[in-house]
């Protein structure tokens, strides 16, 4: 190994250990065993531009064993990344740009947030989707503007997971010829060696799944060079390399232990490991000139590499210029609006109208004038109508916009993320209660603030004779629960076609559209006042209303509005004072002020009764632990959706009592 | 083909057909297309007996693509279980006992809920584990009492989940040998043929796994049989044969097509369909008389091979009578509480101690009394606290109770629930964010009442420097949404005891115990009254109090607890009086009777804080949409916890002002 090699790995363990050991809490032994396989990726390899960690034909590297976040860390300050070294000193610590594991921040060149195993897998899977799109859209003979590879190190943790498999299977069938993925194989996890549950043909399981697949000692530099560059010039497969890793590489007492996993080696096994690689003992967070100088050099390199692009962009422009305008769009998530003329319409002659069925409509109406929408479902596109006919097929041998996940939620959702991280928007279907199958994937994309959309059909009991392993209960709740992550209900056909709006414009965040499988009456707002489903973007507001103050307000989302305001008609024959308030959306009704959340919901009228047909859970929140909740508690059952909204008390006439019982408890 | 054998597979096929027709919903071409194979292992195979489904020596069935649930009912019925034609007739019918997908119950045969892909697979998985642990625990020279074999059929979308790759990497590294998987590659998904998105070769990915491996057509009923004789006679590794069947066989034009996947075949196509496989048009529902004889021959057959193994019981009660005392129990979930005097005891001199930590200590003093308890972590043992000493690993050569699942957290979740139908009380660890990678197993143990115990520690960002990635926040909210799943948050170690006797002794569903990773003190209760740890079966209790009615009450859970303590002295100081609830579980609260609900919060005292360091969802139940609600509603950051806990308000301070401001809010 020459020197200079060995100085710059020793350096980027070392700033890992004193890190870790400064913050006395981290993971050290990742990136001393895997320094070497990131040096030769980051200084032979990997195409960047550390001034501009945004310019668009660069490599992704992702590193999904996040919680090696020191190695990124230390490789993102040494290769001239705005990550100071005071950054890394303060490993951990509040407001640092360094916390426990790596958080997306494009700006100083974390590419996605990781930690959770197996969802930096996934993702890199998704950016490799999404560089085939932009390239094959895009690229032009002479023009290979969107080339790059998506490089990423994994884990055991990471190859153990579902997700990665499930992401794996995808990979391999589209033959995904820009991964290249390096496998940490050090064979030790928190419990010990892997022998204890881990003992599986890795290799042969990838190549099952249509993998290009290599070994490789982790410490031979040329031999890890070679092997890249195969894997680089693999373009039918995409390709896993087994690299042979030491946990904790230089630690005298604990390499190859679980011990240097997920603690502080501790000063004097510090000072034994820094003998051992005779590393000088002081200063801490010691970097070498030479190192320094070598590292750095990626800031020229990188300089050039964007600048020959940016010449070849121009020169695409100038032949392209409206495929030009398009990528620079995709490229700042600033995507053109002119689909919103596109949008249908409904109307109360359409009679009964499943919102899943006017979300079919809304995709089919805007998907030639958007380019940057991208999606598909995991097995259930003619359930959840996500299908958009004439914009092709995502496929092995041709890209299209319909991605054809297979019975693989949770990969949907992690590819999703690797997606919406090139400035696609995507979105993904499943039944609602098939959430829970990605949420660790929907709970990645509200922390990174993702603009990605889910089409969650089949949202309640509706869904009638599939039974309670098919009906969401629970759901509607637990996604509320999540921050950053917006939920809309739309009451009807009208409404969806706000919330497709609502979502396309939210850039911040993900948004989840609930919706049913079963068909609801278009709404006739003319005969209940003068709403429209425009009000939706409020999250709530007035549907039907009454003279003077309410003396009750009935609040329904969804299916069950149309009941409610079934409901507040007999009530008012009977000379009842009610309101109806319909709440698609509690995220955004309490983005608005106060004086319109009260204006909405009057705090003197206690009287409240809301109407669910999901856990009641969380409805005190605007009904007061005096109101009445109507949902449901319990799983549901199989039978037609007509007897079970019955059985479960989801009619007009139970509202009605319900509503009747509250009032007369009040008075008394 | 002989023609009983033909006639027995298309009674299978046309009750299922007419089921589904009169139903005008269901799956139908499942069962036309699997009838061969299921046929041939129920009639040659399968050891059971219909006339006691709960024999401890069957073996087990499971029909992990529980879509097919028709072919389940219709072999039930026809072997001559508790399951009349009628109830095929009333198939997804309100009340019925057979809904869209199958549902535990083994009363009728029925040995797990299927239908979300994946689950059944990685049950067995659970079954196989607890098998092999009961052989090698009770079997004796002469008595193989427990030598029974788990059968499945699988289907592509079981394939394609995650958790099924998770669960096989598992049985084939354990070595799981009395599992027999059928899998029905008819390469058709909802969407279209599986080309479109799923080309891996699965049986290498299954030998990569440690798996025997067989391919067969599904229609030669003497090579299925051979290749299931081969799988079973395969002691020392799983078994998967993959049999090429076909959707929809014998339907002229919906054979091989989407379309016979998930509805109806329509009146004309069911007719051409009979026609074409020479079945009478009349009657619907039609059982030849000899195929009702041939098939129950499966009752007769049952009775001798369960009066055999109760003689070779008996036998062996008499040699090994304690043995024989403990099978009982768990065959029967009816175990004995001797461990109870093992529970130890914390004081407030033991300083701070992690809840995670107590739990460990109750796991460890209880775990020689307790041979019905198994459990381990998704390789967090060290940080879980799940490690039983003394009582050995889960191992290929040898079976003691701690297992180790690896990162698979799904898998453990599924597997939980397979071992918990045998009778066993298996525990699980992970950290409480990566519930979220397990929601479906646990919802499956809900929905089944299983007696299942989650132990999920690092409860809140009191985790620290780990992060964001790893901080829950809408967990806690999103296990109280779901309906039979008991979660227990306990403020000290003292309440930590008292909350595993509760898991322990719940049996009728599933209970989550949320633990702490930083040291909480050991609650001095003298100091504030006369509360006991024991009451936390009741769910909330008065843990501090004041004189009179008090005038403000807080509220909280876990952690959290000390600190509204302390708050509470600073206010009483003041003059105010303050009741603090120590409110560890809902569900066992909403248990209570209104009386002492009342009685604990009192509906005139409306000044009420909750403080919880997790989402405020839910908690206006309890405060009212006036109460003050103290929680997280963004996501977490990385840093010392203590900073974070200040940070994030959850300080006596901060808990003091809020209750102050609320105080006066609700004078003025």
């Amino acid at each position: 190994m020459k020197d200079i090699d060995a100085l710059c790995i020793n350096t980027i363990r070392f700033l890992a250990v004193d890190a870790v050991e400064r913050a006395k809490s981290g993971h050290p032994g990742m990136p001393m065993g895997d320094a070497p396989m990131a040096y030769v990726l980051w200084t032979r390899f990997l195409r960047h531009n550390p001034a501009n960690p945004y310019w668009p034909g660069r490599d992704r590297f992702v590193l999904s064993a996040g919680h090696g976040s020191m190695l990124l860390y230390s490789l993102l300050h040494l290769t001239g990344y705005e990550l100071s070294l005071e950054e890394l000193k303060n490993f951990r610590q509040w407001g640092s740009k360094t916390p426990g594991h790596p958080e997306y921040h494009p700006e100083i060149g974390i590419e996605t947030t990781t930690g959770p195993l197996g969802q930096g897998f996934a993702n890199g899977v998704g950016m490799a989707m999404a560089q085939r799109y932009l390239a094959e859209r895009y690229n032009r003979q002479g023009f290979p503007l969107f080339d790059y590879n998506i490089y990423a190190i994994v884990s055991d943790g990471d190859i153990m997971e579902g997700v990665s498999n499930e992401a794996a299977s995808i990979a391999g069938h589209l033959k995904l010829g820009s991964l290249v993925y390096l496998y940490s194989d050090n064979r030790i996890t928190i419990e010990g060696s892997t022998e204890l549950t881990f003992t599986e043909d890795v290799e042969a399981r990838f190549r099952a799944l249509g993998w290009h697949t290599q070994r490789v000692d982790g410490y031979d530099l040329d031999a890890i060079e070679a092997a890249i560059k195969e894997a680089r010039e693999t373009k039918d497969m995409p390709s896993i390399i087994l690299v042979r890793t030491h946990i904790g590489y230089g630690s005298p007492h604990k390499q190859d232990t679980p011990d240097v996993h997920g603690a502080p080696l501790g000063k004097e096994e510090v000072i034994a490991t820094k003998k051992h690689l005779g590393w000088p003992l002081e200063p801490e967070f010691y970097i070498p000139d030479e190192v320094l100088t070598h590292m750095r050099k990626a800031v020229e390199r990188g300089r050039e590499l964007e600048e020959s692009w940016q010449r070849l962009f121009d020169e695409y422009a100038e032949k392209y210029p409206e495929l030009a305008a398009e990528i620079k769009g995709i490229i700042k998530g600033n995507h053109p609006s002119d689909w919103k003329e596109l949008l249908p319409q409904f109307s109360p002659e359409d009679g009964g109208v499943a919102t899943r069925k006017a979300s079919g409509k809304v995709l089919n109406s805007i998907a030639e004038k958007t380019p940057f929408l991208i999606g598909g479902s995991a097995d259930l596109a003619p359930s959840n109508n996500t299908y958009m006919k004439g914009v092709g097929d995502f496929l092995p041998n041709g890209v299209g916009r319909n991605i054809h996940y297979g019975i693989r939620e949770h990969a949907m959702g992690a590819i999703m993320n690797g997606l919406a991280l090139a400035g696609l928007v995507p979105f993904g279907g499943t039944f609602l209660v098939f959430s829970d199958y990605m949420r660790p994937a929907i709970r990645m994309a509200a922390m990174s603030g993702l603009h990605v959309i889910y089409v969650f059909t089949h949202d309640s009991i509706g869904l009638g004779e599939d039974g309670p392993t098919h009906q969401p209960i629970e759901h509607i709740a637990s996604l509320r629960a999540m921050p950053n992550l917006v939920v809309i209900r739309p009451a009807d056909a009208s409404e969806t076609v706000t919330a497709w709006k609502v979502a396309l414009e939210r850039k911040d965040g993900p948004t989840a559209l609930l919706l049913t499988r079963q068909g609801v009456p278009v709404i006739d707002r003319a005969k209940y006042g003068c709403s429209s489903p425009e009000d939706l973007e409020k999250g709530a507001y007035v549907i039907a209303d009454c003279d003077n103050t309410p003396e009750l307000i009935l609040i329904a989302t969804g299916s069950e509005v149309h009941l409610a305001l079934e409901a507040w008609q007999r009530l008012k024959e009977k000379g009842i004072r009610v309101r109806v308030v319909n709440m698609p959306s509690w995220e955004l009704f309490e983005m608005q002020d106060k004086e319109y959340r009260e204006d909405v919901l009057p705090p003197s009228v206690r009287a409240r009764v809301s109407i669910e047909a999901g856990s009641t859970l969380g409805w005190h929140r605007y009904t007061g632990y005096e109101g009445v909740t109507i949902g449901i508690d319990r799983f549901g059952a199989s039978a037609p959706y007509k007897i079970l909204f019955e059985k479960f008390g989801f009619t007009a006439e139970n509202i009605e009592n319900e509503a009747l019982k509250l009032l007369e408890k009040m008075r008394s």
